[in-house]
């Protein structure tokens, strides 16, 4: 089998190889990016022009309307937009919270979790009990914890190296924090933020009720990591300390919005499909440059880089720039349904979701054979410094995609700034670099360009000699 | 000899292997630099309560102190000042330039370059010839350059992957630009600035008259990128257009200054030492907080880390703050000619002064065969993603101690953001992530603690085998 497989590769390699090597393309794909890219000119409109685009906004539909106007400039064979109904919640006004021990008013930051309900119009006001994890409550039950403020103050485990990991481990703690503590008669809680660093900033992100009868649902929000020290010791000095804060946020009946899909149709096999692609939505407290502006503009450079770099791909790539990743998943969804719902053989998907620092390579979700295949291209990226090839995941746009036949690859950026900047006000454009954005662009044009030319046949083959 | 080498390495392992596993005692450095490091800490104080420190100046002097002050804290085994004579040279106040054109004036963004004279009190102003690099000066001759100010407009190479690359191929216009010009009889230069990207700052650096007499020199200035760009269009349609420029920077008398230098002595081979080291120094515009407080205050935790994790080395390691690498190198000759004088064996230098950015790796200057033992070290490098060992440049201040026995080595983090900050009002403590500070920290301690262990053996032993 090995040898079957190996010698299948070689003769890919051969088969496929035409005038100009692929040392050269992938030469030419990162210079054009670098020197003629469009990636940070179309992030700076959508982030400084439009802005923060949560789900159901008119900021919204007002990219929609940008990408799919610029993608039509780049002379695709296709461009369309998808229906999805998504939902839509609101901030209102920007939140207010204090906490109030010795006579003094200490003056705190925080922001509402995005789905949480609203506080009554003059606050929540009510003594804090802090919790390490919402796993905590149990063993406090309700006689500790009825009529209090839940104030879930998990640390950000710093000594992970892959930042990712560390939100991972504390994520849950936002998604679930409101649902369990409402279930012991808390009247609201705090989370502390998802964040890597020190510093003012509160981070939203989606939490859930689950099924928690909606008289019972309790506002939420993220506290900044500054303040949760804060507040942490002032409880050490003040247990009977009084928290409060006010949020007036709304969520509507769903709204329609639209997935933007560009395709370059394949000049050999057209119906087989190679996605790339980000999310269009973002949180409403930045401009969400960095989630998830990045992973949009690069996918639309893919098409525009492969165009530019005169490559004529045999399967038809799409950029799908998805609707509600960040609050329901709904366009990711949509994309995939109608994918079954049509037959459409997708063979490869590729998303930019992890900000657009210097890329590092990429995560597969394939199988161990298919991945020892891909590995061999490592050498072609090591002028270009890109060395991570891990199994792993990829990226929850592309995820209801998953089965037997598609390979999932997710960009890997940089990890150690996202989360500084990850759901908070500060992920703006300002933080972006030029150079890094490029770098990412290109590097997944370099993936496609290989997976395109040896990647699914070889694919196909393994899975023919399997059967 | 491969397979004599091979053995020999392999009798290393099995030799220095203790209780711990290099993997264990790998993850304790990076766990405690990051969840207890001292280097984000150190450089607030360097960059904002102290600010840039170009060589000869109060602040410098304040860095001395302060850096010899914070060593002494550690409960090294010795901490010592080593006088070096430096010389001064002085912005004074803030430079003004404009170019006319139709009788609009425009405002650029100027300053001097480090060593350049002064403009006359009332400036100069001057028809301005602009050219690609100062190569081009000659073809033009005296007859096109005398009396103007040469421009010289020499673009940035963004295709290169490594921005160290572009850097060095367009840094000799910066440096050797106005003698040149000078000898056929222009007024001044201005160089467009070293930057790898469009913006308003301007980047100063080190110049040199060479032996142009001191009558024959002018004043020469860097311009910021966005205003190369202007000034180059304006250029186009008015080639006659005056450009003005004011400078009162001046070159004063050499002064004293000091390396700091803090030592561990080592347990068995207490006169083999191991250098970790940074430079002191900055330019004035910003606080240096890249350029090279990061290396500074890395190098300083190195040991500190090696403490903390319960290291104790076998040679003496010292920790070396260079002064005046910017405008001199006059703290790295010093370092070199004393060591030489002294007779002490250095086998190993490790220099940060790459930015305090996201560590990559190291570059080497060794012979192939010690490279090759120190590339079977990097699996013990994949989980903190340290993947680039390569062989190439170390760093400027500990060039000097070059010979046939020492490893010299460079940190190497990621430069794509390197330099829009390097030598400019940017370059400032804002601009560096704590996280990615301390993993350079904790990959440098790593790479000391592994050549203690190993390295020396194996290069001391290699040279009998090849004796």
């Amino acid at each position: 089998m090995k040898t079957r497989f190996i010698t299948l590769v070689l003769l890919c390699f051969v088969t496929y190889n035409n005038a100009q090597s692929d040392e050269d393309i992938l030469k030419t794909i990162y210079k054009t990016s670098l020197t003629n890219g469009h990636s940070y000119q179309w992030l700076d409109y959508l982030s400084n022009t439009i802005g923060g685009r949560l789900s159901g906004s008119t900021n919204a539909a007002l990219a929609v309307q940008y990408t799919k106007s610029e993608l039509e400039k780049l002379g695709l064979d296709k461009v369309w937009l998808q229906p999805v109904m998504v939902p839509k919640w609101v901030r209102g006004q920007q939140e207010m919270a204090y906490f109030q021990s010795s006579g003094t008013i200490h003056k705190v930051n925080i922001c509402a979790l995005g789905g949480s309900v609203a506080t009554p119009e003059k606050g929540t006001k009510a003594k804090v009990i802090e919790v390490a994890t919402y796993k905590d409550l149990e063993a406090l039950g309700e006689e500790n914890i009825k009529g209090k403020i839940v104030f879930i103050n998990r640390s950000w485990e710093q000594e992970l190296v892959n930042t990712f990991q560390a939100y991972g481990g504390c994520s849950v703690e936002r998604y679930r924090g409101a649902a369990e503590a409402a279930q012991y008669g808390a009247v609201g809680t705090i989370v502390r933020s998802l964040s890597s660093r020190q510093d003012d900033y509160p981070h939203t992100g989606s939490m859930s009720y689950g099924d928690l009868p909606v008289v019972q649902r309790i506002p939420s929000a993220a506290i900044s990591t500054n303040d949760a020290v804060k507040l942490s010791e002032a409880l050490k000095n003040d247990k009977d300390l009084l928290f409060h804060f006010e949020m007036s946020c709304k969520q509507f009946e769903d709204v329609q919005s639209y997935n933007v899909i560009g395709e370059l149709t394949g000049s050999e096999f057209p119906n087989e499909y190679m996605l790339v692609g980000g999310h269009l939505d973002s949180w409403d407290l930045g401009d969400g440059a960095h989630d998830d502006g990045a992973g949009v503009v690069q996918s639309m450079d893919v098409l525009r880089l492969l165009k530019k770099s005169g490559i004529k791909p045999k399967r038809s790539i799409r950029v799908v720039l998805f609707m509600n990743e960040e609050n329901g998943l709904r366009g990711g969804r949509k994309y995939a349904e109608v994918a079954k719902a049509k037959n459409e053989k997708h063979v490869f998907a590729l998303e930019s979701d992890a900000g657009g620092f210097t890329p590092r390579g990429f995560s597969f979700d394939c199988s161990d054979l298919i991945f020892s295949k891909i590995e061999d291209w490592k050498p072609l990226f090591k002028p270009y410094l890109i060395h991570y090839f891990e199994q792993g995941r990829s990226g929850a746009d592309i995820g209801p995609l998953k089965n037997d036949a598609i390979v999932l690859a997710g960009l890997r950026p940089d990890s150690q700034r996202y989360f500084d900047h990850h759901h908070a006000a500060n992920d703006t454009f300002i933080h972006v670099n030029k150079r890094e954005l490029e770098l990412g662009a290109a590097t997944m044009t370099a993936l496609v360009y290989l997976m395109d030319k040896y990647g699914t046949e070889t694919i196909t083959n393994i899975k023919e000699i399997k059967d």
